[in-house]
């Protein structure tokens, strides 16, 4: 199992451009047969700063993702609004 | 309700001595009753950089937890084995 940790920094006048292709983003991942979760963050104390917990089981599900229409076609747009550069941070589950 | 994303950047020197103290404080951070999920992952490219996912009910909690035992004894010594400051990332759900 692979878990992401995608954090967007959207300019503050641009927000309001944002959510709706972060909501699009979302609901169209969460489509993808192979994802198991797709959920959608927003800082308390920065409404610029969201984060996307995602959960998908292998690397090779996370490459299919990022060749979708809806990936290619909304995250650079994403990133055109950002303040700074976007941080993907892939992660695999510590045993408790 | 409220996520968590807390993130550790441990020494290189220094993982071996986190990753019980890491793995402890989520089990007991699991058994406080307001808990709802508390899961520790690793960066796949750094195994150095923890990340801590959290779900809690609302602050209330969260500021509990934070006064808890296991916190106060373990958190400091996870900071003290730190290569950077931790970073505590407060965040609501945003409806997709």
């Amino acid at each position: 199992m692979l878990k992401v940790v995608a954090q967007f920094f959207i300019q503050s006048a641009k927000v309001d451009t944002a959510l709706p292709l972060l909501r699009e983003l979302a609901a169209l991942s969460r489509q993808e047969e192979a994802c198991i979760a797709y959920d959608l963050f927003v800082n308390e104390e920065d409404s610029g700063h969201f984060t996307i917990i995602e959960t998908w089981p292998d690397h090779a599900a996370l490459k299919a993702h990022s060749l979708t229409e809806h990936f290619t076609r909304l995250v650079p747009q994403l990133q055109g609004l950002g303040r700074e550069t976007s941080k993907i941070t892939l992660m695999k589950a510590v045993d408790i």
